[in-house]
């Protein structure tokens, strides 16, 4: 039995809160857990230099933690002066999962901001921003083609992302932080809703894994995403 | 009648939403209509450089916007690498504001961090940042008294704040950004219960303004933050 | 009696000496006591992105004080990487100041930068700053006349400013250093000729303040602003 | 066939270089084709904060590119004032996958700086980085046994990397520059000597990949990785 | 004849007004002509890490110029967030030159700060640097000898700076900017008043210059320098 | 004799590897002893703002030097977010010497970019980086005029650069790092081949320095110098 009680192949209780803020163009609040993100998409109408004049549109991502969204607060990256590496490499992949979805010559001249705030956090924030960054960006891309700004909904395939891990031999779904800090495995991976890969992100933290263990893990998180898809579906209706 | 259908003399719908985060000792969700700000306290137990040895605590505040939450997105500080003029006026004010109202020897060696994080901006985020960071002080005050860390509850009164501005030659409470961002005068108040002022930020934009005008400004705003006391009230039961 | 020997509604002596640096268009030196300014304008053809076409020019200013300026060394900001809190409300606050005398339109496509370095700091930087800034922009906006390169002198009212505090529950006017540091309320009042108000900044640093106590520093301070207006005529002649 | 004539899967010629460098405990010059890093491990008396008392060392990487190894110049990021999102992500991914092949309480109160610095770059430079700097630690390790400041030689396996890809379809070993920037699917893949695995990261750049693309490809990097141990056995004599 | 009508043997007119700041134990404000620097000496009770417990002092300098000093306003070096390469440069000069006529260990445990921020910049403001911050430094080691906090006047020799210079051919003394914005060499020595040499740099900014060129400067700076000598001893009467 | 059994007027074994990179127009490695620099030119199609329209080309140079260059691992600048200003030095030096020795009409609307990066570090890392970055941009400028892209070779003369100091009362050419760190006065001279000065820097670093000093140690450079251009020659066939 899992600390919160869960069985090893069940997520948390997840809740998507479509529509949370009145600005953006798309947004929602994601819940895994205790974890609880912002995500937001706005819509800018020019694209970064290297696309000028390229036909195509552009979609990046930032992330952010709130200093008291951690056990212990963490200090202020706007106060500090900068992003941390950590920061940094999940806001990539935030903005890679989210191009590799999208037709980014459907959305030429357009570049879409993502944001995701992590409000609270109680392990897997990325994932859960993956996971709500998709559904930010497809309300924001629907208010586009409803305006008549794009033609056509530009979304090739569903994107969800999840975390799976490996402590004291067991392999479980959806780890919370107590479980994420001292897991031998933690692998995190962005899939679609055909069962393809987008992002595998896989880091033995203290001993290497077998190939054995890396399919039984990747088995595992599908079992989750495909869950997550359909809550997806739900707050999206009408679009997959 | 003012846009969102207000007397000039009302405020907001305001909400206080106690408890809203899971780990710091003190929080809340505070809400001026469609502002929403996320107020923290963490204890740390240990006070800055200059106080070491003093007997005395530290309060000290950071602010900060999510970039969604503003009517056109906003760059993200940690991004740009440092913090704006305006972010760092604002969290001075609410540091200042708040030290103001605690007996700093009844908590000493202790630093209690505010962190007033702006989910959704809609005008007025510094005086609901002020309003909220008091209800999150109290309850980890509270918290370290219940824990039997201080000995004293050590707030000497209750704060709040409330802005009020000149728009067409008429006195307004509670400026929402439509009207905040075209007023001829914007001040900030920030006073106790018992009707005297910690703070006053009076600016104006285009006019100055007279005697008189402050007069009534000051009056204005008074009527206005004896309701935030009520609120405040409520959600901190038993300690005023 | 004050530690300089003052009485309590005494300015400190004050001199203004213009056209005190040989290349901006505008400058003086300035003294309250021992608190000396260089203040400066400079123009320049261009005006920031968010102004560009809008038949409009802007002011904006820069404050800044040398290491050995202060009691105690202050390390320099250029080496530390980043201006203080203090020293970006300091900026913002002459910066507003100034536009709200200066008819805009009339100084199209124009930049005015104030600079206002402190080259020694006895209480009241940011009163002597304003009170300097003012002198340096009007003589470059008379340079400015008198090259022909605008039509009239754009400046609607004299700008002046003063500090107020509550010391030993006295009230004073124009403090020291050393009144300043331990005085229990600090206010920053900038005013107009016809005796309005451009700021108000009041902070109690220990106490509350109550209302009476305002009306009485405002009083005290439009006592010493009038007499800054005084110099300023002297020093600006045939402009006010 | 492939631009440089290579068979799929082929690796290009490898080439270690021991002990590059003079000052370092450990270093190498490492060559996968065209692609030329120098990896350098330095030995330091002291732990992070965090570990401090803890029994433990620490191994931590940095990486950076000289500004003419790349095709086109590359601006400095010392001049540029912060290190980018990517260079973040690559010096964390040689940091993890080398503290995870060492037993960290046998070089207790040290930490190991790596080096990875880029001279030459035509793709897979991250991987020849995680190649080297094994072979510097390995080199520094066994300096340390030598003098007698650690007892045991820590080291668990062997660590190596490489990285596989699908472009136009064909999955390919040790992806040049020109294959890696148009390929489809990118992997990187860090292995143990008993065909374990420390790090997997596969990115979907245009199209998401199937359960049967990754099992392909990771058979493809074993079978390249098996041939980067040979060579570092050979320059490495003894060790293992 | 030179644009300012001197002899190219001229110095400017030269002034130093000693004790010209209220607060750092030494102080002067110099003028080479229109070029005027603050200069102060600011002791500090404690040395760098690299010299704790070395029964050393340490000497370092600091350099600045006010945005309006110059002909076209610069830009604040704390407001762009990092000081220019000219800056370091300058500030390392003048640190390296006082540091070797003093003798470092008579002042053990203390760190002398220089500042030499530029009011007013026309030519020469190194040189008028290091001749200022000389007259600082020995003010202020007066100081600690009169306080009884050293045991001696620690100075071995005086330290004097000028500029010279080739423009059209003909070697100059003391340039102004106009002169030195156009000169084909460009040389700054620092001398002791035995005449030998502490720092002698010297730049071909068009064409090389003959060893014989380089003798002529040489001898033409001495014969500035000396007179450099003479000022400082009335400003600094008694001590050499 | 000196440390590493040299006569005092000897220099290092001295290296130059030309074409040492595959992507820069011009490249070389450099050795002066142990002393390892890589030095590349890349062409840039552009100009500084300041020189558009003016129908010039300009020189640029950037110096860095890997962490584990050193004796002791010297902290990445990269990381440590800003350049130290003694890389500022050394990189202004070989800026401002090579457009010394090159008609910048000639490269008109073109940027060259010097990068010397410091493999390993034992003194003289500034005379073998203006060494060697004169190879560099000499083999950039004739694969523009290979190329069709400038018509003539614009370099009017040849340029390197030696230290020498004294030490003990002994004058040395060309130290190393031992021999550097403690010796009394140290100089770097860049010279031309027709036996001219482009820069002469200078420093006593405990003593002053007579004037005959200074006579033998430009001679002792020259003498240095004249073999280094010797070795240009090689590597530059057809060019000089």
């Amino acid at each position: 039995m899992r600390s919160d009680s869960r069985e090893a192949d069940n997520l948390r209780p997840v809740a998507i809160q479509p529509g949370y803020l009145k600005y953006p163009e798309g947004s929602c609040l994601v819940e895994f857990g205790n974890t609880r993100v912002v995500c937001s998409a706005t819509v800018d109408e020019k694209v970064p230099p290297f696309l000028r004049g390229a036909g195509q549109g552009w979609i990046t991502a930032e992330y952010g933690m709130l200093p008291a969204s951690t056990q212990k607060r963490t200090i202020r990256e706007a106060s500090r002066g900068r992003q941390k590496g950590r920061t940094q490499e999940i806001q990539r992949l935030i903005g890679r999962s989210m191009r590799c979805a999208v037709d980014l010559g459907a959305i030429a001249d357009k570049t879409i901001w993502l944001d995701c705030d992590v409000i609270q956090a109680d392990g897997g924030t990325r994932t859960a921003s993956v996971t709500g960054a998709f559904v930010a960006l497809c309300l924001a891309l629907q208010h586009l083609k409803d305006a008549g700004l794009i033609n056509s909904f530009p979304v090739k395939s569903m994107v969800a992302a999840v975390s799976v891990g490996i402590l004291n031999q067991e392999k479980l779904l959806d780890l919370n932080y107590e479980e994420d800090s001292v897991a031998e495995v933690d692998m995190n991976l962005v899939m679609t809703n055909d069962g393809k890969l987008i992002e595998i992100q896989g880091t033995a933290e203290q001993e290497p894994f077998s190939k054995e263990d890396l399919d039984a893990l990747i088995a595992l998180a599908k079992h989750g995403i495909d869950q997550l898809f359909e809550l997806q579906r739900e707050v999206l209706p009408g679009l997959f």
